[in-house]
């Protein structure tokens, strides 16, 4: 077992973890959680493709027959079953039921599994009890191994590498419109080796900048309007996600100066708390206790930060009152925002790895409105 | 009423359904169900982002507050309740099980709700039964009006058009990775009108394109070997979904032209065999003849089409014995394929719509090898 691959060694942790928890399977479907325990990745689909992790033993997918190659291919897994186009999932999963004598135990589902196969599992073992796989799944994957840092730090620099080309492109990017600059950083990020984006840009300029969640639209870039751009892109599967606040082609307006300014020290002061035995819940009050004390508590109307692993979110997150511990190996974002209804927004955003003595940011540009 | 949004016509369209079937409510959440009720469009999230559809009466949208103004503008629906990130939205989904008067009712969930949610429906409902949501929301989706029509059309011009580009490009091709015409295409796509792709596009040269699920990798094209090129972008949120097989460079083995037109026959029998009142299995049928009476029954290890709308891969599904009865107005894929393991695959597709008559095709480009 010395030579087993890494998702090897996931599985048996999990399993252990199910052992321990009185749990007899998990049940995985494409998924962040299929990827890290048999190296199989796929989108969840509308055709029944399942991993049985049972407690204990060997696991066993339960595959659409025309993906039999690829994850006989991708996997450490050897027990590989097949089901065609013309045939009845359903009843395979009954099968499957029977012979790990689940129905009647409890059984963890990924919590991403979608509701018809749930229903299908439910109607299988109409007995066992249901709980979710981030049980035994997010303990272990909340700590990153050396593999998974090294992967989430040449993400980082691929998106740092963009922002610099933005920052230099300065005024030329007046006058374009949202979507033509999402499409530049799509490009950009590319260029820097990354493989597509880890989620779609933001890129919102002026009033779009107070949606938190507008990507982007057809609007143009005004010289002097903050912009916030927030985006990310994969490498080996693990992703970026940043965020600057940027301006381009004249000088901002004091009170952007003002409102980036304290959102720069909310973040600085959030970085500055990280450490091992420190609560998500101190990181997100240092962020907070700054912007509340300017005055725009009311305008910070998100979490501090998420984890970011496999799943651009993940535990831990950092929100207000969690008493979850940090612990060295965790990465999360720290991304305070100050949203102003119909005027602009400033969100500032990096990863952080959380170390021994205290944590390390992931992203190293800086952090300034970049006016030129 | 007369002046009422698509999406609330459709609405209303789904209460009729649900009270007919004597189901109390569907829940939805981020899918695309959701956008075609409501018309506000998202990415499924870990956050609860759910609405309410009452058999009677309004539907109720419950969202994190980030998104309360974003929801607010996309959506005729004007009863739209937030939690902050701080607050326990499952307490939030008691409260409005309880206003609803749904525990021990019927209770449809969207099809792909994330496992996380609807444990939160059971808890707040334990004494409630569940189905779900595509019992009413399919049979609404799968016939597209004039304005879904007009939209498919324009997706499927912008792929026709990229495939015309790749044939001009010809012998250029003999050389690049898989990776780079994958790139290609996107790019392309994006200049003819499209928004994105709506899947990963596969490029499965040689021995890779007989793994009917491989995407691309960074095998070289080389001279005289089939290329399986399957990709399609979005236009107005309905996404184009084609695939030609093509060979570049120098002419390809008598096996691959005896595969290759095959296939095109199977695929001419298909499209030939539509019509109001044929079913789905009657057009698989028509497909898959043709393949067994040559002996390559075996190699055609899927299904021979999906209904596309809103969704790359919904009803009606063109499966074997399917009952299928095809009505006009639905879209479906038409794409039969050979594998054969370790040579090559072949795959033709196009989506067609069925007519009055009989179908047309959407995808108007020719179905040639196109070695040049």
């Amino acid at each position: 077992m010395t030579d087993a691959t890494p998702p090897e060694r996931r599985t048996r942790a999990a399993q252990e973890r199910l052992r321990a928890h009185g749990d007899d399977a998990a049940v995985l479907f494409p998924s962040h959680n299929l990827t890290y325990a048999t190296g199989f990745s796929e989108e969840p689909g509308e055709r029944h493709l399942l991993a049985f992790l049972p407690a204990d033993g060997d696991p066993v997918f339960l595959v659409p027959e025309l993906y039999d190659s690829q994850v006989r291919r991708a996997t450490w897994i050897d027990d590989v079953r097949t089901w065609s186009d013309d045939g009845d999932p359903a009843a395979r999963i009954a099968d499957l039921v029977a012979e790990l004598d689940l129905d009647g135990g409890h059984v963890l589902v990924d919590d991403t599994m979608h509701a018809r196969f749930t229903q299908d599992l439910r109607t299988a073992a109409p007995d066992a009890t249901f709980g979710l796989a981030s049980e035994v799944f997010a303990p272990l994957r909340v700590r990153k191994d050396d593999a998974e840092l090294a992967a989430l730090r040449r993400a980082a620099e691929a998106a740092d590498a963009v922002v610099r080309d933005l920052r230099e492109r300065g005024s030329e990017l007046v006058g374009e419109t949202e979507r033509a600059v999402a499409g530049l950083i799509e490009d950009r990020l590319a260029a820097h080796g990354g493989d597509g984006v880890s989620f779609g840009p933001t890129v919102g300029a002026g009033p779009n900048g107070a949606m938190p969640h507008h990507t982007y639209g057809d609007r143009e870039i005004q010289a002097g309007e903050p912009v916030v751009l927030d985006f990310g892109t994969r490498i080996d599967g693990y992703p970026s996600d940043q965020t600057r606040t940027l301006v381009f082609g004249d000088e901002p307006s004091d009170r952007v100066r003002e409102v980036h300014d304290l959102v720069c020290r909310a973040q600085q002061a959030a970085v500055d708390a990280v450490a091992p035995g420190v609560t998500a819940g101190e990181v997100d009050a240092a962020a907070r206790d700054p912007i509340e004390a300017a005055g725009y508590g009311d305008q910070f109307v998100h979490r501090t930060g998420h984890g970011v692993g496999l799943a651009v979110h993940e535990e831990p997150y950092i929100v207000a009152d969690s008493d979850c511990e940090l612990e060295p190996g965790m990465v999360f974002s720290v991304e305070p925002g100050v949203y102003l209804d119909d005027e602009f927004g400033v969100r500032i955003e990096d990863l952080v790895v959380v170390t021994e003595e205290g944590c390390e940011r992931l992203n190293e540009t800086v952090r300034g409105l970049g006016v030129n």
